[in-house]
C-alpha cells in the first residue's frame, strides 16, 4: 500500500532526477527497467527514445545490432536469449548514436567508449558470481611519479589479509588500450574470482596489483596506443621505480620472483610480456591474455628472452598465453608462438573458442590464478 | 619519431576497439579529446557523431543544453567558459538522446542516467583536488545480509591507518536518489576531500562509511524511491544489524555516540535525518545535505527528536542543515527548519548558492568534515 505522501514523494524524487541529470530540462518519465535478467536467461532490454526513428541494442552475445520495437510510451524494448550465463559488454544505437544503458549503473570503464554490462547467472553461480563467502579487499589507492604526477591503482588483498601477519605473493595484473585501472575489477571481476577460487581451495591467495597502464601526461592522448614503444619505456619506469617500491612498501608482499607475477589483456598482455620476459630475476610467472603484439616488435620486445631461452626456461615457473580462436589477434598471436617453438622458449597455450573479449579474459585469470605461486 | 611498426601498431590498437565495444562493426575512427580542459579555464567539449542532424552539450554550468557545431570529420565541439572551477556533470544531447561523453571514463555512477564529469581547477588546487599528499585508501568491501544479501560498500580509511593502532571516530555518509555507494567518491570527492582537510590539519582523521542505500531486492526496482517508507525501514534493518556491526568488527573505531556521525545528500540526506533524530543515544552528529522531505512526513519522520526536543540538544553535538537557494526543495526545507524553531531544536544551517547540484554536496562536506568530532 502506498499513501498518497509516498507517492507525492516519488514523484518529487523523480522530479529530482532533473536536477541531476541535467540543466534546467523538466523530466516526468516513466520508471523503465534494463537490462531485466529472467530466471530462463533471457534478457529484456528497454531504453526511453519516443522521438527516436530506430534503436538497436548491440551486446556482446550477439554478432550483430538488434534492433528494438518501440511502445506507445516512448521505450524501446526487445527480448533476447536464451544466452550462455556470462557478463556481456552492451549499448545501444539509437538513430545512429551510441549509447549506454542509463538505467544500468554497471559500466564498463574505459576511455574510448561507453557500453553496460549485462549479467546472466542462470541456475549455477559461476566463478566470477558474488557469492556470500569471504571476501577479500579492493582498496583504491594512488601512488606518486614524479614524471607522471598522483597515480591510481586497484588493490585487492585476500580474504584474512588484514588480520593475518602472513605475507603474500603478487599478481600484477595490466587492463587492455583505452581501459582503465578499474577494467580488471567492474568488467573481468578480478576480485570476485578470486575470492571464489580462494574459498574453494583451488587458488593461492595472493595480493592483486591493478595499475593504470597509459603514461599521461608523458604520453600524449592524442593517441590509442597503449603498448607504443614510448608508453612502454614510461610505464616501465614508473612501474619499477614508482609502483613496485609502492606495493612492497604498503603491503606484506613476498619479494621474491617466484612470489611475483605478471598477467595483462590485449595492449596490457603485451605490457605484460615486454616487461616479464625482459625481467626474469623479477618476475617467475608471465601470462598474456590475447596479447597486442606486432611480428615487427617480436625481436625488440622480447629482447632478453630471446638472447637466452635456457635461462629463460630455468627461470620462468610458467609462461602462458591464452587466445581466442575468433580473436582478431589469433593470426599473429599463432606466429608468435612458432617463434617461441622454433626459439625452444617453454611456455603453455590455452586456444579458447570466442574472440577478443572479456567473456574470454574472466576465462584467461580463472585458469592462471589456479596455476600461479604452485609447483607445478 | 614514430616508426612505421608503431604507426601499424596504433591501427591494430585502434581496430581492437571494434572487438572491446561492438560486434562487427568496423571502426576507423579518429582520436576524439573531450573534454579539453584548458588553462584559462575554457572548455572544449567534443562529440563524434557524422550522421547527427544536431548536437548539444548539456552541464551544470550553464542553464540549459548549448548547441555545438560540427566540422568536416563529423566532429561535434563546443567551447564554453570560462568557468568557475569545480566539478560539473554533463552529457551530450544528439538528436534528442542522452550521451554520456564515449572518451572520458571519469562517469557519474547511478542507476538512473549516465552522465560524465569535467573538472575544472583553475590555478589553484580546490579542496576536492587530487594533490600530492599523503592519501587514505578507499576500501569496496562487501557485508551480509540475510533478507538483502551481499551488499556493497565503499570506506574511506584516513592516511597512517594500516600503521596505527588508534581508533578513529565514523561519519556514515548517504547517496542521493539513484545514485549509489560510488556517487559520494567519483563525484563527491569525499576521500580526496578528507585527505586534503586531514594534511591541512582541518578535519579530524576519521572513518567514512559509504553504504548502497535501496534496499534491493525487498523493495522493488520499478521505484525511484530512497527514501519511501518502505525502504526507510529495509535499510534502517540493514544498516544496524548489519552494516554498522560489519564496520566495528573490521575496523578500529571508537563506538560511542560522540564518535558516531551520519549525513546525507537529497534522498540520503531524508534518510540521514530519519536514522540520527531517531537514534540520539547513537548517534552524536547528523547533517543533512539538502535533505529530501516531505511536510507530511515531518513529525512521522523525526519522531524521537520531536517528542522530547531538550534531550535531543543534549546529546546531539550538532545538527547541521545546508541547502542551495535556487534547490527545488529550498522552500520545503524552509519550512522544516521553521518547525524546528518552534520545537525549540538546536540546528545550524547553511544556505549556499546555487541548486539540487552535486557542487554545492562537496561544499558542504567541506564544511561539516571540519566541524565533526571537534569540541564546538
Amino acid at each position: 500500500m502506498r499513501t498518497a505522501s509516498q507517492v507525492l514523494f516519488s514523484v518529487l524524487m523523480a522530479g529530482l532526477l532533473t536536477f541531476h541529470s541535467a540543466s534546467g530540462q523538466p523530466a516526468k518519465r516513466p520508471i523503465v527497467i534494463s537490462p531485466q535478467v529472467n530466471s530462463d536467461c533471457t534478457v529484456v532490454f528497454r531504453f526511453l527514445a519516443p522521438a527516436a526513428r530506430e534503436a538497436a541494442v548491440d551486446v556482446q552475445f550477439e554478432k550483430k545490432p538488434v534492433s528494438m520495437h518501440k511502445d506507445s510510451a516512448g521505450v524501446w524494448s526487445i527480448t533476447l536469449g536464451p544466452v550462455e550465463p556470462d557478463i556481456y559488454p552492451y549499448h545501444f544505437v539509437v538513430d545512429g548514436v551510441h549509447v549506454a544503458d542509463p538505467n544500468n549503473s554497471a559500466i564498463f570503464p574505459n576511455e574510448g567508449f561507453q557500453n553496460s554490462l549485462v549479467e546472466i547467472t542462470g541456475n549455477q553461480p559461476l566463478i566470477h558470481t558474488l557469492q556470500d563467502v569471504p571476501h577479500g579487499t579492493l582498496s583504491y589507492r594512488y601512488y606518486s611519479s614524479p614524471e607522471l604526477g598522483v597515480r591510481p591503482v586497484v588493490i585487492y588483498t585476500p580474504p584474512g589479509y588484514e588480520n593475518s601477519r602472513k605475507k603474500y605473493p603478487v599478481l600484477y595484473l595490466l587492463h587492455g588500450t583505452t581501459d582503465t585501472e578499474e577494467t580488471w575489477t567492474k568488467v573481468g571481476r578480478a576480485h570476485i574470482i578470486l575470492d571464489n577460487l580462494i574459498h574453494q581451495n583451488k587458488a593461492t591467495p595472493m595480493i592483486v596489483v591493478m595499475p593504470y597502464g597509459r603514461a599521461y601526461p608523458a604520453i600524449s592522448k592524442s593517441t590509442w596506443s597503449l603498448r607504443t614503444w614510448e608508453n612502454l619505456q614510461e610505464f616501465k619506469k614508473d612501474f619499477f621505480a614508482n609502483l613496485v617500491p609502492f606495493v612492497e612498501t604498503n603491503y606484506r608482499v613476498k619479494k621474491d620472483k617466484d612470489s611475483r607475477a605478471i598477467a595483462g589483456f590485449s595492449g596490457g598482455g603485451g605490457e605484460a610480456l615486454y616487461l616479464g620476459l625482459n625481467n626474469p630475476d623479477l618476475f617467475g610467472w608471465v601470462c598474456g591474455f590475447a596479447p597486442g603484439m606486432l611480428k615487427e616488435e617480436f625481436e625488440r620486445n622480447n629482447a632478453v628472452a630471446f638472447a637466452n631461452p635456457a635461462l629463460t626456461n630455468q627461470r620462468l615457473k610458467l609462461f602462458w598465453i591464452g587466445v581466442g580462436k575468433e580473436d582478431g589477434l589469433f593470426p599473429i598471436i599463432s606466429e608468435y608462438l612458432q617463434v617461441l617453438d622454433e626459439k625452444q622458449i617453454r611456455h603453455e597455450t590455452f586456444i579458447s573458442a570466442g574472440g577478443h573479449t572479456w567473456m574470454n579474459c574472466k576465462l584467461y585469470l580463472a585458469i592462471i590464478a589456479q596455476k600461479l605461486f604452485k609447483q607445478l
